[in-house]
């Protein structure tokens, strides 16, 4: 290998970006393996899909560390007419392709194949745990994941005295540590705390008040409702899940999963407004760019600011239901709807000490990230071992929430991500939180007449103004820059708990 | 690289064996992206799928060409220990490596990259150019593959003065030629031909006059038939699609498709006993030897014959509808079947010249492949070209079948396999037929019990016997060698006729 003169830096990142493109094939190509498994596959084939998705993980993370990834970063780094605008769309490139190549490099492929196998299995015997309530059933293969992931996080290494968690957070926030999280986290948790003491118990009853409805006739109404908000069918799919989630494996093929509860007739609709959230930014980053970091989402909780955003800011606010009652009707869901629009709105918001976090309310949802996020610091940091989770986990729950769990389904097997070694991709979703009322902040002040649209069923100009601002800009800035650039204003859970205060008093009036 | 003593034969079996399996692994990852663009994909990915379909078939071809891959096969073909028995797993495993090795090398890695990706579109045109009826989609795309397919004929080579589409009929059925076919197809044409003008329209109409039945209903019946004859749900699925289908992953993830046709109520009975056929085959392949010849099936047109056997001589048999008739109330299709067990018989044998192959009776059915056998022929020679087809085909159907076409959907559209340039395919169907009646028949020698089992809905002895005689040994024998094996004679159309003859003598008397 010789230096730039020999190897022009123009040919170096031509090549790179086709190494990179034929890597996010085989990753898109790998998300079907995983969305096929949740939605389809029969029970019986997790081992061998279990290789299949160790096979592709162990392609990916050569293509990764592919020693001409290296040079070839290294050529373009030093040439600064690509480099010089920090904002160009090499630039863009070559800043992310190089941090993924410099932690890619610190994990051994054995490690990596070894999670990725260990992590199919693990995926279906939590589901298997979660139905017959049975902890023990999970139990081995959550510290065989603990014991994988502590051995990743020693060989990503945490700098400037962070924490062994820091490592592996970073792969979903970048740059995010726990200590940072704790200064956030900390006073949110009080404010929510008060808001629960006060508003817990202001309706007997909350949304499963709405008896059960037809599962088919819910699913064609959530289908429309995930039309409307802006969700492309030609380029995507909605199906049923354990667990509702969005997969991407292409802008043009965007499958998100929702779920039939009877116990929460209403789920249905704010999961799939939830996942459009998610679909829709999918959908709407350039697709030119596919491929490339340019071409891809900012961060988790970027991800889930637009999920949030959907689902809570517009989908539990009075405008949208003011549109939804009168329409249900005519959407066949007329009898789940036969109440007034404030009965609604009341129902959709009511504050409840809860145990499952994706039933939860916005008021408390929070609580429950900040509990999971305590406990895979602790299990992570070696501070708590996997069988003593349930415990721990009903511990933190009496603490944060004033509930403590009957049994581990509605305890520490409610979650699928610790079963696929997701650890510390919990506090995006409450990060997620904070950008949402952000950015709807930032929205209903650059457009008057948001409200008025949303309770007229005209969500498109909302839809529009994201993906201007949010999704085409991809990876160009990162969370906090992106953040400041739409709203004018630094990441602070203020504006979500201002808000969020303001609308319970609405509702509700002062307690 | 160094002789059998620096590298011992064991070593370098070993190293194959992993080798192949991964590159099987790999290859059903392929099958899932097949199969989920069939069932699943929304149309709009269908270019983004190409690409991820290419990527693949550009890996396993890379891998097969790998120059370790001859180097080994080399090492292990002058161990006598290895190659003594030629029905050892070695030795079979052996054989069909170099085999495919022998055919990749033929190939260059661009053609195969471009047959994947150029047929993977081609897929998308033909479902459209069905729709529509609008053969000119279509025509560039099967041109273009038809240029391609003519290239890797010519790549490939055919010794022994055979014509160029024996080459790609080879990767179908090895050994097979169109000489050979010819000596087989034209007097067995001359017989059905003679079958056709005696039962041509014995009966007024056949299965359609039992009106059409909620789709949901017939859906779970056929799923209760399916299981009932063998299928393992545990390990399978079924779902629907255009074309049905029988895609295998692996031996516990084999999914079938069906179709609801509102003009051919009983049409997905027969399309999900066929592909139950095929199924119960994959499913019932030894496991210990999955992704290796010793535990694939044995030729395209043994594969068949289970699908036949199942869809043929079984469900279009008067024990079959013995037992289905008085059932089917109890499986919620009781208004489908209000009818006399000889009615029912006489329907499902009703003999028509038919325009559609996959709806064509028993008899017509191999004058619908010897159709596209010559069209192949002539298409891959060179002696056809795309844009003729459409008045080819009509002219093949008036003079064999003595009707013809009304537009392209019901002609020459009406077909998957040459839009996936899967040249050389059709004739395994007709053989497929020839093996099944030879292997009924001998089942009926060896279980006496045979028809009245079925005719009390027992179908565990078949299904147990085909495990044993066809399923379990794998690619043990070659095609033809397993006939003999089993019915100790050789391939032979005349089983195949003399029971149809037989048995249409026996429903509507000697006319």
């Amino acid at each position: 290998m010789t230096g730039a003169g020999a190897f022009p830096s123009g040919k170096a990142y031509a090549e790179l970006l086709e190494h990179f493109r034929q890597s996010a094939l085989l990753r898109s190509t790998a998300a079907l393996l995983a969305w096929d498994q949740e939605v389809l596959m029969p029970a019986a084939a997790v081992t061998y899909r279990s290789r299949q998705v160790a096979q592709l993980a162990a392609m990916i993370h050569h293509r990764l560390v592919d020693s001409t990834v290296g040079e070839r970063l290294a050529i373009c780094r030093h040439d600064h007419a690509i480099t010089a605008d920090p904002d160009g769309d090499e630039a863009v490139n070559l800043r992310q392709w190089q941090r993924a190549y410099d932690r890619a490099v610190r994990l051994p492929v054995s490690l990596v194949e070894q999670l990725a196998k260990s992590s199919t299995v693990a995926k279906a015997h939590w589901a298997e745990a979660k139905r017959h309530d049975d902890f023990g059933r999970f139990a081995p293969h959550l510290a065989e994941l603990l014991a994988l992931s502590r051995d990743k996080a020693a060989c990503l290494g945490t700098p400037d005295g962070g924490e062994p968690w820091d490592a592996l957070a970073d792969g979903f926030e970048p740059g995010m540590t726990a200590a940072r999280l704790t200064t956030i986290f900390e006073p949110l948790a009080l404010r929510l705390q008060t808001l629960v003491d006060r508003y817990d118990g202001c309706l007997d009853d909350g949304l499963e008040r709405f008896g059960a409805i037809d599962t088919a006739a819910m699913a064609r109404f959530v289908r429309t409702v995930a039309a409307r908000l802006g969700f492309d069918f030609k380029r995507g799919r909605l199906d049923t899940s354990a667990h509702p989630f969005c997969s991407t494996f292409n802008g043009d093929d965007v499958r998100m999963t929702t779920r039939f509860v009877s116990s929460h007739p209403l789920e249905p609709l704010f999961s799939t407004m939830h996942e459009a959230g998610h679909g829709i930014y999918n959908q709407g980053l350039p697709a030119e760019h596919w491929g490339t970091p340019r071409g891809s989402s900012v961060s988790y909780a970027i991800h889930e600011s637009q999920s949030r955003l959907w689902e809570n800011l517009v989908g539990r606010s009075p405008a949208f239901w003011q549109w939804l009652v009168p329409e249900a009707g005519r959407m066949g869901v007329g009898a789940l709807m036969a109440r007034p629009v404030s009965e609604m709105v009341a129902a959709a918001n009511a504050v409840r000490r809860s145990l499952i976090r994706v039933e939860a309310d916005e008021t408390t949802y929070n609580l429950h990230i900040i509990v999971r996020f305590e406990l895979e610091r602790a299990l992570i940091g070696g501070d708590l071992e996997a069988d003593d989770l349930p415990a721990a986990w009903a511990q933190q729950y009496r603490d944060r929430l004033g509930v403590a769990p009957p049994d581990a389904a509605t305890g520490c097997l409610q979650d699928i991500h610790w079963s696929q070694a997701a650890f510390g991709y919990f506090p995006s979703y409450a990060l997620g939180n904070l950008y949402a009322a952000q950015f709807y902040l930032a929205a209903q002040t650059q457009m008057p007449d948001l409200e008025s649209d949303i309770a007229g069923g005209r969500f498109e100009p909302l839809r529009a103004w994201l993906n201007e601002t949010v999704h085409m800009p991809g990876m160009t800035w990162d969370a906090e820059t992106l953040c400041r650039r739409v709203t004018g204003r630094p990441l602070s859970a203020e504006p979500f708990v201002t808000c969020l205060a303001a609308k319970l008093e609405q509702i509700y009036g002062a307690r």
